[in-house]
């Protein structure tokens, strides 16, 4: 029977490993927003959803939204979403896994219909890879992106407006893709970018609020010089400064609960093996769930820097890139799927998220909420990433749980069935 | 009247000054092994060399090479030399200086035959920056230059015999180049690279040796992983650890006398701000005068570099890219440069030379010496690069006693003049 246990989460994990085969670079997954393999995703998502019974659309922005109705009109609706794009090189799970659960709660329901409507959707862009912006595709259901960023190119010259065109839609109709009234929470499944479930030895995990992020830039400006014949003790040596503050930077985070601060990125100028490096550009990436532990944190790292570059006698500048609040989860709708994992025998203990996610963009609209899946090696964006069946057979079993306390909720528990009947739905699973 | 004291030091540093104009890269001054400008630095010094009554030819490794002959047959044969390329945007004096100074020794002549011939070379390549490999010029002259070289191409595809053929030169002729068994001295003057003589308010230093090298990369091979999802006790972060490493590098060096250590290039992979860095790449270079110092800080250094990594979970490799053992300059010319310096007003301390230079290479062949001259701001490979005119005259007058005392010692101080007429140097000069 493959709607046993085992089979639903391991039929789900076979569809997100067929849909990494959807690329733009051979070999690995890499599917950034309105690329070309991004059709074939479409494709087989909208015959899935199909096969659940719901009505699949693509909006303007390209988000793929599969509607399953509710038992009677005028119902309002739940959002169950993630992202359909992915970082170059990506594994096969962030972003789609959440989608397909979506949809395979759905075909769970079998053609049973609830006192809401489900759509579930497939957000175009999460990523902010090809336009240098994130969650493209969510901003546009909220209707809070500027016009101006359909005029803004990708590196092949190719701006928004000319990529929605190339993938067959029609920038005029984006007013269509925003949300309506009727949705009145949104849940997104997502897998764990870190490794603090795999830790806990826990399937679940529930998002109590994104972590705020501060991204910085630094440039270390010392005097380039010969590395022979520069006596340690005369040197304004910009590299030297920056490392002694990555250290600093290291120590700092690692002694305060909750931090995290990442210098990813160091480039040396002139950058020879024999000149002292006279300028040193670096990034600062400091994460919080408190937003003043972490404005805290951003100052006291730029004292470090400037500490360091002047027991070298070198400058120190710095610039803001960004600076993103944290944003909490609604707390009702977590508590309720809090609750459901509950019942569901997944205890999932409160995360914050150091990733951002559509959940904090659509959030400022619908009372949002997030449950994470165990990442067993705590690789992200990363080709190795892997969930495991035991893990997405807790999701699932959770978002049923859900599914049914929203049912109660709001006092229709009696629907019959309706649309699909279940051998019908299992043939397109074949 | 031209040649009184300011007047010899202001001319020479007009000179310089003049040839950094030869530049491949308009706005500032570039000029690689046999680069188009180098005709233009060609023309000029050669008309300066014949107005000092010296027979000019360029060599076929493009050195060029004036004689200024001795007061009889079969008389020995001094050199004085220095190159005529430079690194990128470079400064006037980095070796030019150097080249001019010979030729302002022979003017000072004014006619006056010697016991011995005076060579003057303009080495066509020492800085390395075409081809990749130094000394191009001073090992042809040598006749070290192994054939093999021709065939090593630039950026551009054209081969080291290319270059030599579109100068308007002919690699057959490589032999003649070599140095004849006249020779029995080279004496070069540079200017200082570093900051030694400034901070001790001398204008001019003897070297007593060039300090050996070792030239190393690094690996530093962690995990990248999200930043902000990546609890900052669960990282592999290879930039942490490089930096930690640097840190050790800089201190370890500055508690060891006449060590000189640096990183001066280091490459983060993936190199993106919200991602911990997975591979850093890292250059190290060590310089000391004693050898055994420089391989024991190089042991040193790698250990210190495996305890950073291992206390992240990060491996580490390296390589070793070149390790040059310390050169000795010739211990009697050496001391006749000292003498010299003296007997002209000017205490010229032993200094260790951190960078390489023709010295080293021509050493192999004939008794080699170098004169230093201060560097105000200790600014070397750098536009800014400056020299005094007071310690230029310093130079002039210790390379007049080092002739005289040359002569003397030669049993010959009563040659009478030939050649040019003063006045017709003074032509050429205006």
């Amino acid at each position: 029977m493959s709607n046993e246990l085992p089979s639903r989460s391991d039929r789900l994990i076979a569809r997100c490993r067929a849909l990494a085969a959807c690329t733009e670079v051979p070999g690995e997954t890499t599917r950034t927003f309105l690329s070309e393999p991004m059709h074939a995703v479409h494709d087989m998502v909208r015959a899935w959803m199909e096969g659940a019974g719901m009505c699949v659309d693509v909006d303007a922005m390209g988000n793929l939204r599969g509607v399953y109705a509710a038992a009677g009109e005028a119902m309002p609706r739940l959002l169950i979403a993630s992202h359909l794009d992915t970082v170059p090189n990506a594994g096969a799970f962030d972003g789609i896994l959440g989608v397909l659960f979506g949809v395979a709660l759905v075909e769970e329901l079998q053609g049973e219909r609830l006192p809401f409507a489900i759509e579930v959707i497939g957000f175009s862009e999460e990523e902010g890879v090809r336009f240098g912006k994130p969650f493209l595709g969510s901003l546009a259901l909220i209707g809070a992106l500027d016009d101006a960023w359909l005029a803004v190119r990708d590196t092949h010259g190719v701006s928004v407006d000319e990529a929605i065109r190339n993938f067959g839609l029609d920038p005029a109709r984006m007013p269509e893709a925003v949300l309506g009234e009727d949705a009145f929470a949104y849940v997104e499944l997502h897998i764990e970018q870190g490794p603090v479930l795999e830790s806990e030895m826990l399937s679940l995990g529930v998002v109590s609020a994104i972590a705020g992020q501060s991204k910085l830039e630094l440039r270390f400006l010392g005097q380039a010089n010969h590395a022979g014949t520069t006596p340690m003790l005369r040197r304004h040596d910009a590299m030297a400064s920056a490392a002694a503050w990555i250290v600093a930077v290291e120590q700092y985070a690692r002694t305060r609960s909750g931090l995290v601060a990442t210098v990813g990125r160091v480039e040396t100028r002139p950058g020879a093996g024999n000149v002292i490096a006279g300028e040193v550009l670096a990034t600062l990436d400091v994460r919080h769930a408190e937003d003043g532990e972490r404005e805290q944190a951003a100052v006291e790292l730029l004292q470090a820097a400037q500490r360091e570059a002047e027991a070298r006698g070198v400058r120190v500048e710095s610039r803001a890139i960004a600076m993103q609040a944290a944003v909490p989860m609604d707390t009702a709708l977590t508590a309720q799927l809090c609750g459901a994992a509950k019942r569901a025998g997944y205890p999932a203990p409160a995360l914050i998220s150091g990733a951002g996610h559509d959940a904090m963009i659509v959030g400022r609209r619908v009372p949002a909420a997030m449950l994470f899946v165990r990442n067993p090696d705590g690789l992200s964006h990363h080709p190795h990433e892997v969930v495991l069946a035991e893990d997405v057979e807790a999701g699932l079993a959770t978002g049923m749980e859900l599914l049914r306390g929203m049912s109660v909720a709001r006092g229709d528990a009696a629907c019959g069935k309706q649309g699909l009947h279940r051998a019908e739905v299992e043939d397109v699973h074949a």
